[in-house]
């Protein structure tokens, strides 16, 4: 049998040329001009993971962009592994600080320069590789199905009802996902929680015009005065969230879990240094990594009042505004977040101001328990690849469709990410080394490996 | 000898005519395309005031838009009156607001509606016709000068030095100006002190770039959350001011004088139904026309902070940015409220952002004293045309260029202001009443008689 690293080897140049055509599309999810776009990128996955070696690919309608599905069930007495990815890319805005065209991949150090080199295109398209492999050397140990939304940049708003309508078709055992990060090349990490969010609006109301700011500054309570003090009083001078009954559902870790992540390598220096910081700061008692990973946290996400163009113009605004999101930890509800958020903004808002509170956004958190098969099999194919065991690592992002499978399939996902920080997902520039292509692929062939022994 | 009553009865037309044809030139100061309508407006002036009677007008080059000086010298040994205005106006954004065109003056329900209607080409004009009457009468009991300038709605950047360069032509005894309000038709009130300003920019700086507020919220500190915090510092629950020696030059009024000003008419219930507010707020201890007449304050002009647009963006912002100005009474100095507020402000920064303080605008406060003799003469005046002892008010606003007066002429300002809050300067459809515009020219009339008796 063909070995995974020389079946890389062989076949290397022809994995990124199939990559680059899918990059070549530029399917923005959040431009309505790319509808077509959506359509080429979900054909382009189809053919692809019929040329990899499934029994069948479809591309099927959602209430949005299509959902490609493929599968190769080869014995219904073996587990099933179920792939999610999405071909939706980010905007590419602001496309001067491009080195290089965002949809024509380049390959410059050893990176490939391209919008969704990494997120998610390069990242989902070393499961098909990896497939091709298992297939081609007839040495698949479990069924493999493949879900890939176009959505997940929008907040995949149609695939949960999607999924809800093929409940027995997606049936698996374990939901595999390369959508998230590890800590460095020679440090691989698997990202065993996922924050929740709750993301709010709220508007204060002074005055029912904008006034004259030295006719009547003083006798009129200023509204972005008093947006600012009521922000202030959301966290304290300990960086605890003050609104009532905001920790009732947070799980408290065991100082023995706490120890375990602790070893995660991780320099306090180089973190304050790559962020241009003077000292960092958050909840008291926390380290910064818990600080992101395991405990919630709250943040002007925007605000705005009055005038903001250049020079002065004295102004006592009638209104002022602000973004402010949580983030959630395991077991908070996000719905119950938002109604304690809006009574207590409400509560402390003076009588002579008036608030209003939208609930913008919300999804639930995440948390992919270390014991269970799939995270034993993970470990394992990383210090097989590695020859490292690879750090759990709690990370402050959301990825709300994964609580979403959870909900509505009742499947755990096991969360594979080999992007790097300096990726630049989202931003100019993305891009994703070659080293972590190859050796995602690799690491997905020892996972289903092992995956299929524990399993049996 | 002919009453100003009758005078005015039988050129109220031609008065009208004259005050419309100053109108009707767009000398908008903030916008360049208009420098040739602020020498319009400027000649415009001067022949006015030749027309009226002066022995001589010229209008003179200043660093920026030009100054109209006109003068009657009548006796060497007669006190000498300045009169000052000012011919620019502000922009008519926004225009589709407008119910008729700003430069074509219309008359609706007794008010000429049109930009400059009250501020400040209708209030300076009645100056010029009350000058006429009583050169034509032969009864000017004073000397006369008329001083116009074009850029009073951008903070008069030029007159102070022009002011510094004429000193001998501007002698004077005291100079005249209506370019403030009276509290109702039937309340006539002379404005006694005006509030300063100090105007300041703040930036806190978070990390140097922005970041995604789930893989960072809670683990560094963010500008919008903590420039909110400090802004929460700045006033305290009592409505204090919370920089120390802020107060220090505030000086004290004394229980007798806060009563007289107390019998200013007021209605708060009024107050807050014009406004809709359901409570008004302020410094602890003081009624709401001592907060704007003999207090400071400090307002948030504007704040802005991260992603502002539509829908949920998961920042965590770089950079938060306010403008705060603080309203000062006479005796505070503005260059020294900026530097205590750029200390304090540094000061209460943590150290975990980086904070810049910049001090954009100032101006010094003004008190006008009612044992001066032209606020006896002034009162007098009012007397006779209303039936009425005028009402001293101390206005929350700031004219900055009556305390340059002050410092480098050595000259006090009366401020005899005939407009109405409904005027709605600054704003579309801009309006001032002819009851105000003849009442006004009658009262100045009278004022010059009484001025010239008291000073003998």
């Amino acid at each position: 049998m063909e070995t995974i690293k020389n079946y890389i080897e062989e076949n290397k140049e022809r994995f990124l040329d199939e990559l680059f055509g899918l990059i070549q599309i530029p399917s923005i999810s959040s431009l309505s001009e790319h509808k077509p776009d959506m359509v080429r990128a979900a054909e382009y996955w189809k053919k692809s993971l019929l040329e990899a070696g499934a029994d069948k690919a479809e591309v099927m309608p959602s209430d949005g962009n299509p959902v490609v599905y493929g599968e190769k069930m080869i014995d219904s007495t073996l587990p099933t592994v179920l792939v999610y990815g999405h071909y939706d890319v980010m905007p590419v805005d602001p496309i001067d600080l491009w080195k290089s065209s965002p949809f024509e991949p380049e390959i410059r150090d050893g990176k490939i320069y391209a919008r969704g080199a990494d997120d998610d295109k390069g990242q989902s398209f070393m499961h098909a590789k990896a497939f091709e492999y298992l297939v081609k050397n007839n040495s698949l140990t479990c069924n493999v199905k493949f879900m890939l939304e176009g959505e997940e940049e929008i907040g995949s708003p149609s695939l949960g009802k999607w999924c809800e309508e093929h409940k027995a078709m997606l049936k698996a055992d374990i939901i595999l996902v390369s959508d998230t990060g590890m800590i460095a090349q020679d440090i691989p990490s698997i990202t065993t929680g996922l924050r929740g969010l709750a993301y709010m609006e709220v508007e204060v109301t002074g005055p029912d015009k904008d006034l004259h700011s030295g006719l009547f500054g003083g006798a009129v309570a200023n509204p972005a005065n008093v947006l600012s003090k009521m922000i202030a009083q959301l966290v304290d001078e300990d960086g605890h969230i003050t609104i009532p009954g905001f920790y009732d559902d947070v799980m408290t870790i065991s100082d023995e879990e706490r120890a375990e992540m602790a070893k995660a390598p991780f320099d306090l220096e180089e973190y304050k240094k790559a962020l241009d910081l003077k000292a960092v700061y958050g909840e008291k008692g926390y380290s910064t990594n818990e600080r992101t990973g395991i405990r919630p946290s709250l943040d002007v996400n925007g605000m705005w009042s009055g005038y903001t163009g250049e020079g002065a113009k004295t102004v006592l605004p009638s209104k002022a505004y602000a973004k402010i999101s949580m983030r959630l930890v395991p077991n908070q509800d996000h719905h119950k977040i938002a109604d304690l958020f809006k009574a207590y903004f409400k509560k402390i808002a003076p009588e002579y101001v008036t608030v209003k509170v939208k609930d913008l956004h919300g999804g639930q958190g995440y948390v992919s328990p270390t014991t269970m098969t799939a995270y034993l099999a993970a470990e394992k194919a990383y210090t097989d690849t590695f020859n490292k065991k690879p750090v759990p690592v709690r990370s402050g992002g959301s990825i709300p469709i994964i609580s979403t499978f959870e909900e509505v399939l009742d499947i755990k996902s096991i969360l594979m990410g080999f992007g790097l920080e300096s990726d630049a997902i989202h931003s100019p520039n993305e891009n994703y080394p070659l080293f972590n292509f190859y050796k995602g692929i690799e690491t997905i062939v020892h996972f289903y490996q092992h995956y299929g022994e524990l399993m049996k």
